[in-house]
């Protein structure tokens, strides 16, 4: 008898197509019907979350040249959906939730149908001082990431996406990286935002510092989320370990939610099955990241937002994965003829 | 007084995202609105019409595993929305025509809204004895592939993409990007729907023969293509320098539509300012060919199956190149702050 996936695998090769001709696109509806254990894989009212936290190293003003007030207020923009993550879900009919993880504003008053206020404190703490959060936040950080993912996924949904909003974030992902990976530090930090070289010099050697004030706090990917945060970062670990608790398909977006991914990876690797991976972003150490994560992203389009903008940018060839598969016709059916060798 | 190009380029920079941070999405929307004139740019309408031809080399079996009769098995396919340029049409809203350009088959009982009968010859000749086509057949299918487009403008279409189908056709097309580039055969020659090894070489070398028959008749792209056919690309190098002329942003496919675009280049070069290169295909010469056009594809999928699937599933990143523009705040209006360096 055939498994599921040796019959998923026959109906694609009998489209009307050469064989293997849709190259990526077949082994992600392969992947895809086997996550959803069916032979008519759909994707169902995706969407893409939006995690945005702040982060202390941003005060010192040593790794970002942007100033931390434009955390808050690119989660209004969200919100107001004047930025590329509106302009590229409302295209491609993807539905966008926004989360306060931890941002250093009081947003008490925001009534908004796609805002979710989930924020565990103002911002993280300085690592170059303390552990970015304690145990107790990063617990709650986690716990509310998949209680987020349960509640969409109890919506009907059945792809899921993230992205961040964090200034200084890609300084955390950085870190992250190199406790996770072992590559070394100068690999994995880049120019975020848009450093000079001035600037990423000394974000590299302040991350270089921090790194050396926790290295021997480090044993455990619970104990690197905290001492390097932020609280986007932590609560999107959590939710991607839901989203696979829920059998969903994981679209992975750029650097920040790929370490983020690495962390999830870390306390349950069998989340890796149920992700397909958008795009290499133009962030230093996304692609290298990627290698070492043996993924194979669908687009390379040099982006370096983050917001979940790649991931959002995916769905379209998700869809027409699973579309080739249900919609097309076999040889048989349109009576084309194969080959005859 | 700021050119039209520069405007568009502040437009872009001041829309609220890290300068740069879209990467190609930000050339092509330069692209689009530097073709379309204006600081509103759009994708209207957007076609892709696969244009159908038989070779008479087909009827050898030196060069393909699939008999003749696919390629009018494929037409009715498509007619009946059965191929994978048809699902991928209908999921991103892209309309699709269907052209009869020279298909061994009679399809005069064909009533179809899609289907347009441009039938030069049932076929063209088989170039191991002679030209594929007369210099006459040659000048009826680029004007007929110049009128298809033209009626295609005149609907409202501004962003049009080709496809084709014609068994044999990888054949062709190696020879018209050997012919055009200088390249040696040897790179331009590739597997088409899936030549074994052994194919391949018989291919290389029935290809290889072919070229020297016609060596000194090769002096002007209508030579080329009256040599090595065939009818289905003749008439896309008309749609392509129609398309051009009605200043219509092009997709272009994959490698067949590629060297169809070559022939068009080489009677007007102009005609690239309106390219956008839609995917890298599988199919060996594409690669090379691209970096010879020193043309930056969207996708790279691992795509070789023509019919203009890879540009069907590139329209969508067109629509985010163009959705970018128009609709993102810019960091004055949802006042964020800029960088502070």
């Amino acid at each position: 008898m055939q498994t599921l996936q040796q019959q998923l695998q026959h109906k694609i090769d009998h489209t009307t197509k050469p064989l293997g001709s849709l190259g990526q696109l077949e082994s992600i509806a392969l992947q895809i019907g086997t996550i959803q254990q069916t032979l008519q894989p759909a994707i169902t009212q995706p969407h893409i979350v939006v995690f945005a936290g702040d982060h202390g190293i941003a005060l010192t003003g040593l790794v970002n040249p942007y100033p931390q007030a434009v955390t808050a207020q690119m989660v209004l923009n969200y919100l107001n959906g004047g930025a590329a993550i509106n302009v590229f879900c409302k295209l491609n009919q993807v539905a966008l939730k926004v989360v306060d993880a931890g941002v250093n504003a009081d947003f008490d008053n925001i009534q908004h149908p796609d805002f979710i206020q989930a924020k565990i404190n103002k911002g993280t703490a300085n690592y170059l001082q303390q552990p970015a959060m304690t145990a107790a936040e990063l617990q709650q950080a986690l716990e509310k990431g998949k209680a987020i993912v349960a509640g969409i996924a109890a919506t009907g949904c059945n792809c899921i996406g993230f992205g961040e909003m964090g200034i200084s974030n890609t300084s955390s992902a950085a870190l992250l990286m190199h406790a996770f990976t072992q590559l070394p530090l100068e690999a994995c930090t880049g120019r975020g935002t848009g450093a000079s070289d001035a600037q990423l010099q000394q974000k590299l050697a302040t991350l270089q510092q921090a790194y050396t004030i926790h290295q021997n706090n480090l044993q455990t990917p619970q104990q690197v989320l905290q001492a390097f945060g932020g609280f986007e970062i932590a609560m999107m670990t959590g939710a991607y370990l839901e989203a696979a608790a829920q059998k969903m398909v994981i679209v992975v977006d750029g650097f920040i939610a790929t370490t983020a991914l690495l962390a999830a990876l870390q306390m349950q690797p069998e989340v890796q099955q149920y992700c397909v991976f958008a795009h290499t972003s133009g962030e230093k150490g996304h692609a290298q990241l990627l290698q070492w994560l043996k993924a194979t992203p669908l687009l390379q389009l040099g982006l370096r937002l983050g917001e979940g903008t790649g991931a959002a940018l995916a769905v379209p060839l998700l869809r027409a994965a699973v579309a080739f598969v249900n919609e097309m016709a076999s040889f048989e059916s349109a009576r084309v003829s194969t080959a005859t060798s």
